[in-house]
C-alpha cells in the first residue's frame, strides 16, 4: 500500500512539519492510526492497528532511488510510527519483507541490521515481482507486541 | 489455498443451500472451521481457526473473470466466514493481499472499499506469479479480533 | 532468511550433535530464539520469537533438490522447533507457504499432510519468483499458539 501516502510525504514535507496529517482514532478496545490520513482513507487502509498490547502495521515503502535509501526510509518511518504507539524497535516480533530483488536487499542488509541495533525479529524474506508503487523495491509488514508490563504503565 | 473448495462451490450452490458443508470443530481453547470440509481436510487446511477473540483466516479465493468479480466474491465469503464466528468486516485488523495484477488491484479498488464500508484494516499489498488456483487473479489473508467486550458476551 | 543458516546445518552436522548451537534469551515477557544463533544474529533475525503462548516462527527452509525433499526437512525444522518450546504441528494455527513452484507444490502435499497428521491450519499458498536462498524451492512461516491451559503448566 502507501503509494499515495509516500506523494504525500514528498510533496508536503515541510507542511507536515507543522500540521502533522496522522489520526487516531479509537474505537472500544482498539485504535485505527491513520499517519497520512487523507491518503489513506482514500486507499482504505490504516498504517496501523493498535489492539491491546499488539500493533499491527501495514506494509510500508520509502522513497529514494536505491535499496538501501529504500530501506533506511522505511525503517525510520516504522521507528517513528511505533513510537507512536509507544513502541520500539525491539518490540518487533514478526517481519516479512517484500521485495523485487531479494539479492540487493541481502547486499543492503547493514541498513536493516543498524534500525534493529541488535534487535532480531522473527522474519521472512520473498521476491515479488511488483509492489504497488512502480518505483518500490521493497515494502515491509510489521507487528509489535508491547512488554505487558509497559502496557500498564503507558 | 482453496482451489478444490472453489470447484465445490461452483459445483454444489443447490445442495450447499440445502445441506451446508461446512463444520466447526472445538478444540480446547480453540475451533477450526472448515467452510467446505470434505475438500479443505483433503487439501489439509481451515477457511479459519478461531482461539479467544482471533479468527485466523486462510487466504480467500472467488469466482469470476475479472479482478472486480473475484473481489466481490472474495469479500462476500470473508463476511459470511467472519458472520460465522460473531465477527464483522470491521474487526479485520490485517489484510494481506497477494494478486497476479497490483495494477488491476488497484483499480479495482471501489470494489473492496465497499465491502470494508469505512473501516480501515492494516494492509499490504503485492504482486506474485501465481495462485494455487491457476484462474485467481488475487487471494486475501485476514486476521480479525472481536471486541474484548463482545467475547464475553458470546 | 535462513541461508546461512541453512548452510551451518549442512557443514556441521557432526559437530552440532555434540555441542548445540541454539540459544534462548529471555527478555521480559518474551523469548527469543536462535536455532543457529552465530548465523540468524550475523543475518539479523531469530528463528522464532515466543511471547505468551505465541510462537512466531521465521520464515523456514530446507535443504535437499526436490519439493518433496525440501517440504520433509522444512517440517521436520518446524516440528524441532515448536517442541523446543512445548508446542507441537496441532498448535500450528496460520501456515503461509511462499514458494517458486505452485504446482510441484500441490503435486507433494502428501508430504505436507503426513507433517501435519490430520491438522489442518489456516493457510495461504503463493508462488514467488525467489526466495533468499537460490536452492530454496519453498519457504514455510508459521504462528503456532500453545494451550491456554498448558501454559500454565509449562
Amino acid at each position: 500500500m502507501a503509494v499515495l501516502a509516500l506523494l504525500t510525504i514528498a510533496s508536503t514535507s515541510v507542511q507536515a512539519q507543522v500540521a502533522p496529517r496522522d489520526s487516531l482514532i479509537s474505537r472500544g478496545d482498539r485504535t485505527i492510526w491513520h499517519e497520512h490520513h487523507p491518503s489513506e482513507r482514500e486507499w482504505g487502509y490504516a498504517q496501523a492497528i493498535v489492539i491491546g498490547n499488539t500493533i499491527h502495521m501495514s506494509g510500508t515503502i520509502g522513497g529514494g532511488a536505491t535499496m538501501e535509501e529504500q530501506l533506511r526510509q522505511i525503517y525510520r518511518r516504522i521507528e517513528r510510527g511505533l513510537a507512536r504507539h509507544g513502541a520500539r524497535m525491539e518490540h518487533i516480533v514478526r517481519e516479512t519483507v517484500f521485495t523485487k530483488d531479494v539479492q540487493a536487499l541481502a547486499a543492503a542488509n547493514a541498513v536493516r541490521k543498524t534500525a534493529y541495533a541488535g534487535h532480531t525479529p522473527a522474519a521472512s524474506w520473498v521476491q515479488v515481482t511488483r509492489l504497488l508503487s512502480e518505483q518500490a523495491l521493497v515494502e515491509i509488514e510489521v507487528t509489535a507486541v508491547l512488554p505487558a508490563a509497559a502496557s500498564s504503565g503507558r
